[in-house]
């Protein structure tokens, strides 16, 4: 997927138009996407994602705080805005855990396989644009994140009535979809107010549609890791697919 | 200043004791202590110890979000209490501009002169122990910190009276006295909660006795700069000793 | 481009394969590398390269001894590697704006445009695999960063005579190509020496691909930059396109 | 021991006229010194300053790296001696360590008890100025660092007598004493090429006076330990006194 934002203006409309535009490329050429609406994933792919997500999740928090931590970011409001953010974002991970162990996987958190590339070229991402350059860049990560579940729902709806999945295997899932109304709202609110320069405005829409591609590239490197596996080729998830049911 | 506890067993108790036991010995030796009692400071004094707390404020919100961004710390709860004190410690250094300001320094804060050597060697400090060694450690800052208005109205009090200071002088101190009881109990909640062990303790203990020795040396180190000014000595201060009130 | 290593075995003949496979999908279905071959680019092109090449290269003695700074890293031969590495790597920022400045662009580098997003990924991920995980999971990108010059010499060549460049354009390629030769050898020998355990040598494997992929990634980024302003669509390389030769 | 530097001037001259004086005072006033010239120390003593010896020098090539690492360094001439400098600091630790083993002591080094608070504030200080402020500013450490010896070395005279020491037991001094000479003036010639401004040599000057007055405070802290030791108080070296010869 090619990650160049092209940024005619940078007002809410427009980053939305952006955002909308990144996903509606996705969803239509996605491997992953297809596979599910076809009904050609199992509930490996499924833990393999909740394994993933956990992983990414559990830096959420951490990356932000370290947006107010910065001694560059001297607007106070923006501070504490990175602090409660940061407050709320603790513990996600192991939403994604919680999941994962609802459907039979034993492993604890630190027994998992460790980050796909893709997921660690992700994390890694987040923490260079938290700590480096402009310090409301990371809005754009925030930004469509908060606005992601009109666009994951009928996604993961399949992939429910596909492997049955119960609301209690889907806490990461649901508990988002219902929490991120509210934030979303917060951080366009965020957006509106600190985002005063060009510049400024720029650097969220890149990180948005840089983010989004990233996190996007990681759900079909998540498909090509459940493809492998059900090819037996070589996979650091081979050795946890007693991950099951029963 | 001599830095070295003597830790005879943890208990919130210890703790108080060996806190009072440090306060005791500096309020006893302190050469800026007994020459404010003497009367022997003048508003420069206090330019200079709100310009130093200014420098080392600026930091704390930073310093106290950084434990809890740690990818070693994983106490959920302990994240939460880390983030959330981060955020209501957000701006306090602006009271310490505001007090300056309204004293006369037309200063903005970037134009103040850099901290002196003590108070960066008390940054540097609290830098290291929140991102490394055991992340319940910064505790013992917050324990003697929230706790220190008993110790230290006495001295303001007297400064207030000599300099005919006005409580709008004085706002870092005043809001501080006034929020930090609520925030002495919740540290003690905390330390009681998460310091389990006997390593936890000493090193909250620890890090108690470190972090209050550096900033009472500090204390002592702004009298020193001044005692310089007085004697017409080269100082960082000289360029803006056109700090007053007239 | 997917990044997805299959790593069947790990001695440097594996490591030599893996990479060879890597480029040779790369060289296959790469758009810029078809457009250089069909001779459908201009000078824009590689002033857009060197440009990008400034970026990253800025970062590579930078993260090349903070392997080195890590606390966990405490084998003393591989630490005093790294300094050297990294001492080496001094500086090679400055051939590729010297290249630039060569062909007429006057910009400091400080005035240059930013990154793309595809080479801050890059720079971010050469970050985070040299502070975190396995510290010697670098040497997978100085494996075949040492090794490029068989594979890209040919596309570089091409581009020589396609713009007419002389050896004073190409300083940063050319003089690479013959450091390069004494450092892949080098980087060998620390891998065998140093490499000990499957998981070693499966984190620079890892790390090789990934870190390979993304630069990669890259030049066709930087292709897709050329083609937008070949089409006069917007790009942070339109105000300076009055970078030129005459 | 009071930290403020009083600079007058900023030539090599003043650097060491300045660098003189601190350790004048020291030796003058400090109870370890006083001790060790009235023969009142025994071997602990000694391994009490070998173990915090190890602790700081642990961090030296670690700190002086990362002064080369940071985006705000961007003389590349420096760069080189931050990276050529870490490299010949690696392992320096290790010599402290081996001299421990000499003389009885089985602990392997992460074994040892962890560092003297007054240790770690040094410590703190040396990453701090390493990673913050003007980038030069750490040549201050080097300056007096590789000078030291002529101050030192009667005083480990005393004690190789008093504690019949032999060479083998004192690689870590002696290597030091002999090494240094070379660095001294390597140090030296840096400071005269790059600082270029009174800024620079005030910061230099800065971070001279306070990294020897933290060392030195150290060394007393040292003696305070081994006091605190012989009138079996608790230590966190109480466990490791059965360090000896026999």
């Amino acid at each position: 997927m090619n990650i160049s934002p092209n940024l005619e203006g940078y007002k809410i409309e427009n980053l939305r138009e952006l955002m909308h535009s990144t996903w509606d490329r996705f969803l239509s050429t996605s491997e992953a996407v297809a596979a599910i609406n076809k009904g050609e994933v199992d509930l490996t792919f499924y833990l393999i994602y909740l394994t993933e997500t956990y992983h990414y999740t559990f830096h959420n928090s951490r990356n932000q705080s370290l947006v107010g931590s910065r001694e560059d970011n001297r607007n106070l409001h923006y501070m504490q805005f990175c602090f409660e953010h940061a407050k709320e974002e603790v513990g996600h991970d192991q939403m994604a855990h919680h999941d994962l162990k609802s459907l039979g996987v034993k492993l604890e958190a630190h027994e998992l396989p460790g980050p796909l590339p893709a997921t660690e070229v992700l994390i890694a991402y987040l923490y260079r644009i938290s700590l480096t350059g402009n310090p409301l860049r990371r809005l754009g990560y925030s930004f469509w994140a908060e606005n992601s579940y009109t666009y994951i729902m009928p996604i993961f709806d399949r992939l429910k009535s596909l492997l049955n999945l119960e609301r209690k295997n889907m806490t990461f899932i649901v508990q988002h979809s219902e929490l991120d109304v509210g934030h979303a709202e917060e951080v366009e609110k965020q957006i509106d107010k600190l985002a005063v320069s060009d510049e400024d405005r720029h650097a969220i829409a890149e990180v948005m549609v840089t983010s989004l591609t990233l996190t996007l590239t990681m759900f079909d490197s998540i498909y090509h890791e459940y493809s492998r596996l059900q090819k037996n080729q070589r996979s650091k998830y081979s050795a946890v697919c007693q991950f099951s049911r029963d």
